[in-house]
């Protein structure tokens, strides 16, 4: 087993899309483990680490006040978006941090731009908002069933290459914006096989405690895995850049998906280089004043 | 005195920044009157034919309930903002119509991208929404005075020519995506003269039931007329486009201003081509049917 800053740059590097052009999602393995040669148990007490070094980092996002992080999650339906999101994130502290779950939009929400309810829930300077779910299902789910674009109120003609790739440039252009004012964005598709999915989806209606989120329509969906896959794919290609890259995470193994994840934004958050913020100067100065005030009122 | 179709004509191209790259502020005169010999009588007779037209198609634009209109006003202190909103908007049906009047920015929006609240009041499919100010304060008071960026939350250095160019960026590509989705964009510089405004501030100080507009900023502000108009100049030369383009108001003489602003305005509206609602087939079959059930309930 390697060392944890080696870890984290081989997981963060081999799972991210930096050749956006040349994206080809089938060279992805929902079931890679980076060949390091690590067991679920290695991989869950490496995880306890992250989760208190995230928290670290939260922390000092907190205190500096000025940038902040956009992560979102997708993947198909079992991908596993709400167990990561849960284990990923449960150690930091929630004042610095919200999760924002985009359903179906609502009809207020479909006479606005698909960007509209997006950017309202975009983060505040010193926090990180998750996004479960997000933009990306406007040439996602819209793009697979293109029958969902006569519930918005659209000029021209829709569901055309050009129409796409409009969106595709909304997008980009969308989160250019927010990398220009200190959010920096990060994106997981949470990448399971179909495989892989039937085996989740036949656990739902076997478990009693898991029947809850079983629903029909992850069945319907279910026939629909090659546009899926393709939507993604042509996503991916046009949207991944520097400023706001795309993982695919290899998320068969919930435990290796968690652990690639929670690595990535741990090594984007470490690079912001901040640090503890100073004492004012004028304050720092005074302090021995203060200290002296409080003393005193004790007397 | 021309016909009204040939004056709408006449007036939304010669005063609309078609050429931005080559824009020059200094050739547009504020006391053009667009050479077509207008008194102020005739001109107040055409406005009151204007705004029953404006009225009309703005229940067009509420009934069909697909397209938006987004109509940006900017200018100088005292160049008449205000009283253009209140004689060109006040004939058209409020439900359709939302002003919103973007002050400083304060604490909560200050922690968001300067286009967070901007996207928030955008309009909604079917209705208008007039800003008086707007984003482009972000590229002029906050240009003239660059200290103002110090309240804001921003990563990397701020200021420089980068800097602003990425702003007129975001602008850009904003009100592209507006566009897509269906909202037409209009933006209006009022442009007075220097010596107008002497003139309108005097007036402020000398009239009292006008001091109430009267402010020590405006007399601060004036002093920096020069770097305005630049400002100006640069922001409509890089964010003037078919899809949101930018009017240059001869705003000395009101009753003008106004002439033109709605001429724009209806210009654009009637080019949207709409036509009040058909009625689906279905209901258009059942009519009869309704018909009786309703008389029958007499009985």
């Amino acid at each position: 087993m390697k060392q944890s800053a080696d870890l984290q740059t081989i997981l963060t590097r081999r799972f991210r899309v930096d050749d956006a052009a040349n994206f080809d999602l089938s060279k992805y393995d929902p079931k890679d483990k980076a060949d390091i040669g690590l067991s679920k148990s290695e991989g869950k007490a490496l995880m306890k680490v992250a989760k208190k070094r995230l928290a670290d980092l939260q922390d000092l996002l907190y205190a500096n006040g000025t940038k902040s992080l956009l992560i979102v999650f997708q993947g198909m339906d079992t991908s596993g978006k709400d167990g990561t999101i849960k284990h990923v994130m449960s150690g930091v502290n929630p004042q610095g941090v919200t999760v924002s779950s985009f359903k179906q939009p609502g009809p207020q929400e479909l006479l606005h731009g698909f960007l509209w309810r997006i950017h309202i829930a975009g983060p505040s300077a010193g926090r990180i908002v998750i996004f479960n779910r997000s933009h990306y299902e406007d040439v996602l789910v819209t793009r697979v069933h293109p029958e969902l674009l006569e519930r918005e109120h659209l000029p021209g003609e829709v569901g055309t290459p050009e129409f796409w790739q409009g969106r595709f440039d909304d997008i980009r252009n969308f989160e250019h914006y927010l990398s220009r004012q200190g959010t920096v964005v990060l994106k997981f598709f949470l990448n399971i096989s179909r495989e892989e999915q039937r085996k989740r989806l036949l656990r739902r209606l076997d478990l009693k405690d898991k029947r809850w989120k079983f629903s029909s329509a992850d069945m319907k969906e279910r026939e629909f895995w090659g546009d899926y896959r393709h939507a993604y794919e042509e996503a991916i290609r046009h949207t991944s850049c520097d400023h706001a890259p795309w993982f695919v995470i290899p998320a068969n193994r919930k435990w290796f998906a968690r652990l690639v994840v929670i690595h990535a934004i741990i090594d984007t958050m470490e690079n912001l280089g901040q640090k503890t913020p100073t004492m004012e100067p004028d304050l720092a100065s005074s302090l021995d004043k203060y200290r002296q005030e409080l003393l005193d009122e004790a007397g």
